[in-house]
């Protein structure tokens, strides 16, 4: 119960809640559609001055790990759940019509077509936004993922009690 | 990046957060069980005077469209995710034990019952109390969904930046 | 719509928002890691001091119902629900990855090795630091669910009414 009962690492803004805004998504799904939702929400809301905040948990933890990250993990079982479901933002499948890779393959042409912004474009505005890449300490701990395994510009690991004290006050997205 | 950047398109109210209580929710799914509780969180929040509104994007937006639309999109990338996904609330399936149909034809008959209002009853009453029913744009965009193929009384399309203008001081559920 | 227009049964908080801090979580997911994760954070917020409570409907009200209750329901619709989607925590399913249940034991296992609780000890000391247990009335009526098929130190069933009553003013997730 560590990553519960953890005071808060991050420093929480002291300010009143009407003076700063804030936005903070707990990305869970580690599906493609879901993941780019959740960087699209949250670079509207960095674009719009509040200060954004992703917690990434469970599945939606693979989305900051680097695509030439094959295998997680220090023991046999946090090897295996890491090669039935590999991490990095390329292999991410939809949660609806994946067809083996064809829905992603398909709905990435038309985004390119339509001047959207794939999921790693993304992730890298968001980070020059100034959105905090919070990954989840539990998580980690979990899947055993090691610091070396996550991409550039990931916050250090926090728990649930430090993403709360961010949420106070903020508009909040489970997803 | 045009849907992330634009400006809010909707009117925000300006009087403090405690004089309007305001509820939105991001409806990106369109299994029909996450479509009923959207529409349930709804009515329930515009009968007790909260200005609501509801985001319809990715899979949730097929809630808006026509049931009698079999095909959208402009191409055929676009007309072959339409296909395998028939927009329209008559053709939404259950994300657990949709059995082929016979899940949500169950608790479909369960809910009349119980006199338990359907989500076509439910969409209905959200637009006479009042609910906005806003598409989302980048949605409308990468599935080529035109403004004929929408239900009656749905608003002007809107970005994530409109949405979360909107958003801010709201209570939020993305369902 | 009974469940929607009701008033709300739950004494609600007069005190001004900066005074209390509320958290509402709305679980609609029986999947265990969507579970795991509201409990976490359920816990994680009342040991902060926050007014905590989940809110149980649709599929997430399973983790209510004894785990020796094998069958709900009155009539045969609801009876095979039930059977085909077996109630309590230690039946629960992961969302991705479950491998007829092998998923699920491997999880535990780690969370053991790593001394993170697991959910039915969350839900214990969820209890113990007052977190409320609110079951959704609309969904026991539909799945024909009876106050003796729920687990001890539940609250009394409520509706999507007193749920956005005590969720004005909280952080809210929607699981």
């Amino acid at each position: 119960m560590s990553a519960v009962m953890e005071a808060p690492a991050v420093a929480v803004d002291e300010r009143k809640p009407e003076e700063t805004e804030k936005l903070v998504i707990i990305l869970s799904s580690g599906d493609l559609d879901k993941v780019w939702a959740a960087l699209i929400i949250a670079n509207a809301g960095a674009a719009m001055g509040k200060e954004t905040s992703i917690f990434f948990t469970f599945w939606g933890f693979s989305a900051l790990v680097k695509n030439e990250v094959r295998i997680t993990g220090e023991n046999w079982m946090q090897k295996m759940m890491a090669f039935m479901n590999r991490p990095g933002d390329e292999h991410m499948k939809l949660s609806k019509m994946n067809f083996a890779g064809m829905g992603p393959m398909m709905l990435g042409q038309i985004a390119r077509e339509h001047h959207a912004a794939l999921p790693h474009e993304l992730m890298e505005s968001a980070k020059e936004l100034g959105v905090r890449l919070l990954p989840c300490q539990m998580s980690m701990d979990l899947f055993g993922i090691k610091a070396e395994d996550l991409i550039e510009g990931v916050d250090a690991p926090v728990g649930a009690t430090t993403m709360l004290a961010l949420a106070q006050g903020a508009t909040t997205f489970f997803i």
